[in-house]
This record gives C-alpha cells, sequence and structure tokens, in this order.
C-alpha cells in the first residue's frame, strides 16, 4: 500500500470531493483575499471563490486532477481565474506569509501518518500572513457507527493508527489507501501546536464518496 | 475529595440541571410507559413526563433533592403523579425487566470512576424490559476551548482520568467533585459492551452550570 504513489497516480474521477465548502467560511475571507486550496483535486472550490472575486491557487499533488481543474476551470467566468499547481503539502513552493486563508477539505484524512499531518498544517501556517486563517474540515471518528467501529478494530493491525480504515478501490475492490479519521482532540492539537489558535469549532455531519454518514469538523485556525 | 459523598450531602439546590430533555425522547417511548429516570435530582423531567401520562420512577442519591421533588411534585396536576425513591444507581432496588425507558441526563459526568459507570449502565439494562430504551445525554469532551483544553491537562494528576475536571462550590471556591466529559467512543463502548446497541447518536451542544458551552451527546441505546 504504498500511500503517497495512490494519490499521486490515481485517475482524478476517483478522487472523492464530497464535503462542500460551509458558509461560516465567508465570515473569515474578506473578498480580494489570496486563497489557497491545499488539496485542491479538480478545482471545484477555486473555480467557486475565482468567481467571487478571490485571488486562487489550488495545489495538489495529482497531475491529472489538476489538468482537470484547468480545463473545467478555462470553460468559466471568472472574476478571477485560478491558477492550479502540482505540489506537495509539506513542501510548498511559496515565500512566508504568501496567503491570507487557507483550505483544507478533506484532505488530511489521506495523509496516512501522523508526522507527515504535522509538518503540512506547519507549512500552511508558514505561507499563511499573520492573523491569516486555515479553513479546515474532515472526517471524525464515528465509534457510533457500527461499520466504522468495526473497521477502526479490524484494519488497526494495518493501519497501526486508531481511527483509520483501509478504503477500496470502487471497480477493482483492491486496497486503495488509508483514510484516517480524526479525533477533535487530535485535530485540536495538530493545529495549536503548530501555530493555530482555534478561532472557530463545529461538529458536522458529512457523506463520504460511499454514501456512509459519518462525524465532520469545521474548524478555522487563526495564525497566532 | 469524598466524591458520593459530595453528591450524597449536597443541597438540592447546589445540583446541576441545565440539560434538557430532546424531542427525540418521544420517538422511543409510548404513552403508557414505565420510565425510570436514573439522578432525578428535583424531579423535573418525572413532572414533565408524568404530566404527559408516563408511569414515572425518579431515583436519586440525594435526599434533600428528592425531599424537594416530592414537594413540587404534590403541587402540580399529573395525569400520573411519579414516585421519588432513594438508591444508589449501581444497585437499583427494581426486578429484571421492569422498565419500557431508562433516562440518564448529565449524570454519569457525575460518576467517577469508569468501573463504577459500567456497573450503573450494566444496571439500567437489567431493569429494563428486552428491547427497552436507554436515553442518554452527557457531556463530551471539548477540546476546542482553551478553558477546557486547560482544565483537561492541569486537573488530570488529581483526577487521574482524561476529559476529568474538578468543579468547585460556586459560593466558598472549595473543591467540590469531579465532573468527566466523554468522548464518543467512551459511551459507545460503555453501551456496547454492557448490553445495548446503539439506536440513535447525535452530536449536540448544551451549557454547563456556570454557563460555559460544551460539546454534548443525546444517545439511545436499545437492550439487545
Amino acid at each position: 500500500m504504498a500511500i503517497p504513489d495512490y494519490w499521486k497516480h490515481t485517475k482524478a474521477k476517483a478522487i472523492p470531493t464530497t464535503v462542500k465548502l460551509q458558509q461560516v467560511f465567508y465570515q473569515y475571507a474578506i473578498h480580494g483575499d489570496k486563497v489557497i486550496d491545499i488539496g485542491c483535486a479538480c478545482g471545484d472550490v477555486c473555480d467557486k471563490l475565482g468567481s467571487a472575486g478571490f485571488y486562487v491557487i489550488g495545489v495538489d499533488i495529482n497531475q491529472d486532477a489538476l489538468r482537470q481543474a484547468d480545463l473545467s476551470s478555462k470553460e468559466k467566468e471568472h472574476l478571477r481565474d485560478p491558477f492550479f499547481l502540482q505540489a506537495d503539502a509539506s513542501l510548498l513552493p511559496f515565500a512566508n506569509g504568501t496567503f491570507d486563508i487557507a483550505i483544507m477539505q478533506a484532505f488530511l484524512t489521506t495523509v496516512a501518518t501522523k508526522e507527515v499531518r504535522h509538518r503540512i498544517i506547519r507549512e500552511a501556517c508558514r505561507i499563511l500572513k499573520p492573523g491569516g486563517y486555515l479553513y479546515l474540515a474532515d472526517f471524525g471518528q464515528t465509534w457510533h457507527s457500527k461499520i466504522y467501529r468495526e473497521r477502526y478494530i479490524n484494519d488497526l493491525p494495518l493501519t497501526k493508527e486508531e481511527g483509520s480504515i483501509i478504503a477500496y478501490d470502487q471497480k477493482t475492490g483492491d486496497k486503495a489507501y488509508i483514510s484516517h479519521h480524526f479525533t477533535e482532540k487530535e485535530l485540536v492539537f495538530l493545529l495549536v501546536e503548530n501555530g493555530f489558535e482555534i478561532e472557530f469549532f463545529r461538529n458536522e455531519e458529512f457523506t463520504t464518496r460511499t454514501g456512509n454518514r459519518i462525524n465532520g469538523f469545521v474548524i478555522v485556525g487563526r495564525k497566532g
């Protein structure tokens, strides 16, 4: 299970994008802000924000997704055209303090090791301006669901991390990648240990690519 | 900090009762059901359910609260008068399968040891009929709040359990009792390991006696 390779080489249409940008984002983003969508996939959020007058850059590790993003972006009318580029979220090609706001939606869940997640949040902090915001939406551990409870327990010997599950290719049934579901404590410390204060927090319920209902969090961190 | 003694001897008006019965209760309770409110304090919920036509018994360890419950109950018109009695939730004076539905609201939070909490849930299961329901509402660990985050960490050497905090007497400032805040995993296993299936689950936000906003859970377990 070479996880980074899966996300690098899978076809764009295999990338799940079920989590939608919540209204609370616009309480923190001001018209004309420089926004980066980290793990932008096919660029739906970037398109939306480009149309709304934000300066938007979408980054992803997956080239097929970026190609799709470019193509579908060119078909649309934007107030400001978004840019798309291939980059590793733990090593972004931007100077310190470039952006007003960074977005990560259902992205950290795809990062299978705690240590890399910490590097990614530190990196997001670095490229934000002082006082800039990180808008984070991701999946929560859903112990009340019998399906997830059993998967957390059964998959633990392979994932080695509580709350992680193995996701399968919907066509072939092969093991595809590890998806991590977070506890509130885990996400909160991921932010506060890497330069953010918690500005906003809400429990949500999301739907996964397979239609399961799942706990989720929407958090806004402020670069301290 | 002799915890059981605090709850046994404190004055009725010092018992917090900020969590209200949610509408979802009535999806599981049928008119005429036998209901027990475990940790009923001054009997507000019992009164409400007695007026609505349920056969209600409220139990609590605190005699002053039960006296208040009796007094204020007598002043009201009920379709069916509630009974109140003093009992230890881990050793209830009822036969197996007596009740259709049991209620525990912000009660487990006052039980400072995991082992006693397990005994209490087993006991609730025992006195329910097969297929009966446990309606449980309690506090969740609220790591996104700086106040609670610091209390969980600072109070840990004394409470010896993550997510527990020391609550102080609002008049004297003395240490009064330990309040435990749960994780979803903790509450789910408390139920499924002691005879319940999870029938309903919802994240909530409650207000504490001191006015703090706090995560909460409303769970309905079904005796399997």
